[in-house]
């Protein structure tokens, strides 16, 4: 099978890929916005992952950089490279992926495939009303820091597999099919000041909120919402890096001045997640978390 | 170093890196169009290429879907892959990469660096005036077939490579840093039917423009533009392989009407680039190749 016939075969599910470039057009009054995720086999996730899980968590990866902006899935491009030509692998691979670009009404308009160490580029394009994206950047002094659902369980789910252990379903289930909280970004324009999804650690990832807006913040490590195991294994290793590093979460974390506490009660209820808040931001520089009793080791690319 | 230093240090030229999607401004009155190419070492470029080289390649083969569609060169993304983190290569990738970007006046607005394989996807998007984009569909019978530049020095360099010679200078500058023809394909628009780049060899290329527009075509072996050494190569083995199925050498292939054949003469003087004939577009379907002795195989992905 040559390329082409793969792209026809698995990937031609939204027509008109077949120039060199797909054409968009942009909806009047908006602004686009791109990011671009890769995962890679044995960093990434384990060697023994399904094809369709793999696909599942490579889209929500990128879906959760649009959420974090507010963004509506709009358009996306797939460069995959493959070992081999495998067709139950990549027809696995294919229908999960229109699965969940079909739920976030997100149109695959181009791709790329080679060959070489199993490796997946997904490049995402969404839409957001002009001048109206969540940024890094706005967060001020006195608004109130939330995070969505719950931290630690992608970590865990890592760290058991790792140790050769095997992840509860709910772990593992965090950790290969995480959910973008592409609603909730949504809603959450008009009323938070800043928001970032947590991929690399709350630590890490709350860090960049704060340097890019030049304020602080404070935190309690006992705020943050954790599932009842990850709380179990904190409790008893007193380890509570999983939630406060771990990353591969992908919730979103966010400030809010408090003249919108009612706001977030109202978008956690209609859109039935958990929004907990877990600390403050302050004009003093810097992060600080209570009840910290050992530094984490945030995730490192290299 | 973590990934936002080394970003911050290589990759941090058009500001605004740093929130979780870049926000892209759409012009009033165009389409944007977007294209992703991924390259593999010892795929795509032998082991021992320079980072400058793999840099400028990478995005001079994004650059050439945007010629072939006739848009303007706007934004990219890059994901790149490495093995280590190796700071002179880096530097030198950047360099050229940053060097190539300025060039063409398109901005790098988000990335993503990840650890194994060396590999590099880029995720170009432009712009073109809307409805004037250059498709593959639109090539009519009776329209004449083009070609830019010269064919298979890319392909030459490439198998003397394999067959431990050293290219000359002038095809190892084609295969290693190609040419996109931007102008070409901006120029093109209310001139050309059709147009593609070939990227894959031309036979395979021209074969989607007489696929997607639902024509044939006859063209001529003895009309293919190529340099001397192709040439040489070609009449001492009377394999003409590398000019029509070698790949690599991002010319365009275009079709255009009789009625424009003097819009083509200006365009090819006033850019300085060879425009060459080499057939003609008919409505018999398939692809004549007069003087062709023996079958050529294309480039194949897998």
């Amino acid at each position: 099978m040559n390329e082409f016939d793969l792209i026809a075969k698995y990937f031609d599910w939204d027509a008109d890929i077949g120039d060199d470039c797909a054409i968009i057009n942009p909806t009047p009054d908006t602004q686009l916005v791109t990011s671009v995720d890769t995962l890679i086999q044995g960093v990434h996730f384990p060697h023994n992952t399904t094809a369709g899980d793999i696909a599942y968590k490579a889209l929500a990866v990128n879906l959760s950089d649009l959420a974090a902006m507010g963004a509506t899935p709009k358009y996306f491009t797939l460069a995959l490279t493959l070992p081999e030509l495998d067709e139950a692998w990549l027809r696995e691979f294919s229908t999960s992926l229109k699965a969940l670009a079909r739920t976030h009404n997100i149109d695959l308009i181009g791709g790329d495939t080679t060959k070489g160490a199993l490796s997946i580029t997904i490049n995402v394009i969404g839409e957001v009303p002009a001048g109206k994206a969540l940024l890094r950047s706005s967060a001020q002094a006195g608004d109130l820091i939330f995070v969505s659902g719950t931290l630690g369980a992608a970590a865990l789910a890592w760290q058991q597999i790792e140790q050769g252990d095997t992840p509860s379903d709910f772990c593992l289930g965090r950790f290969n099919r995480p959910t973008a909280r592409i609603a909730l970004g949504q809603q959450l324009i008009g009323i938070a000041n800043a928001c970032i999804d947590i991929s690399d650690g709350l630590e890490q990832d709350l860090s960049h909120i704060l340097k890019c807006s030049n304020v602080g913040a404070s935190i309690n490590l006992a705020d943050i919402p954790v599932s009842d195991e990850v709380r179990t294994y904190a409790v008893q290793t007193q380890d509570w890096c999983l939630a406060l590093a771990g990353g591969d979460d992908y919730e979103l974390c966010f400030s809010v001045p408090k003249t919108h506490i009612d706001g977030v009660k109202s978008i956690a209820e209609s859109l039935s997640v958990t929004l907990t808040q877990i600390g403050v931001i302050s004009s003093k520089q810097g992060l600080d978390i209570k009840g910290l009793k050992r530094d984490c080791q945030s995730y490192q690319h290299f």
